[in-house]
């Protein structure tokens, strides 16, 4: 439909392209060993020719790297909250975007997981997610000015952990509510921090 | 020193050799990468010929299976307690145990966490380690003959992965004694299980 005369249609369609794109390729690195993939498979499963995809993507790393940087601004859309609520509210909302977009991307969560320090990319795009929500909850829960101390930070970022562990224990029994496991989530992040000392504002 | 004509003292020294064999190849698979090393690194490193290392393991997927099972039974050696302490107790000397360990060989634990999912081997060290452990605790924790609740069994799995990251954050800066990460830890496992609706016995 976009022609040369009409550029702004143009960039939007390249743009929904490159997003579709991704999006092929982040199911397809959920499904496949990063290794297995070459962009061939990549180009076929999108439907599109080899020397195409090497136009929007310079290397099967750039590819990767723009698939889990999709990703990751997906969860931070989903988990961005509305500042003028309390804290405790704005994390139990945070957490609702994020569990939300798990059960849509099941695969796509527990293979990133399990990639962890196999894939540097997996790694930076966890900790990309990761660092910032842990500097958010740190920031609401002390007041502001002050630095959290050692063992609020370890209890956040401890948490963390728990979060990824507590939710492969549901995805892979399903005998709780998705409202009992972020209420189980919030309560034990209270629980940490009051005993790393800190106390919630 | 052992001779032909002396089978037991012989037959310890082969034991010695071995478990020795097995501390060099920990050492040396937390420092390369698994499919970096060759059976003939290992046995170079361990100052052995190659053939002698291939009569004590048939190859280096045994081998390496049987450093990680050697760990696994030093770290159980470490966290084993003692039945007649009340619950609590014996999970803060397990925990005791658990971080003196992680103390002396911060490098391969730093490891194993970091290979989970990309070296079966370590994913199989992890959980022999931790499902004894939840299930250990579960069982302290819950009146006997009780089925401990879906949400409880998630709280103790996901406080395992609370303690990978809050130990990796205790090893990253060191700004608060090991016993503070203890009691830390043992409070928000009370915390995670209060949230989950379970009852400390």
């Amino acid at each position: 439909m976009a022609t040369a005369h009409t550029p702004a249609y143009r960039r939007l369609d390249v743009e929904e392209r490159r997003r579709r794109l991704l999006e092929t390729g982040a199911e397809l690195f959920a499904r496949h060993a990063y290794h297995e993939l070459s962009m061939a498979d990549i180009a076929r499963a999108a439907g599109i020719s080899k020397p195409l995809l090497y136009h929007y993507f310079p290397s099967k790393q750039a590819f990767l790297r723009a698939a889990f940087e999709q990703v990751a601004g997906e969860l931070r859309e989903l988990t961005a909250t509305d500042p003028s609520k309390p804290p405790p509210e704005q994390l139990a909302d945070a957490l609702d975007g994020f569990l939300s977009w798990i059960e849509q991307h099941e695969l796509t969560y527990r293979k990133l997981l399990h990639s962890t320090g196999s894939v540097p990319e997996v790694t930076e795009l966890i900790d990309s997610v990761r660092e910032p929500t842990a500097r958010r909850i740190l920031d609401g829960l002390t007041p502001q000015g002050t630095a959290p101390g050692p063992r609020a930070r370890a209890a956040v970022r401890g948490w963390l952990w728990f979060m990824d562990g507590a939710i492969i224990d549901w995805l892979e029994h399903r005998d709780y509510t998705r409202d009992e496991l972020r209420d189980m989530l919030l309560g034990t992040l209270i629980g940490a921090l009051g005993a790393a000392g800190a106390i919630l504002s």
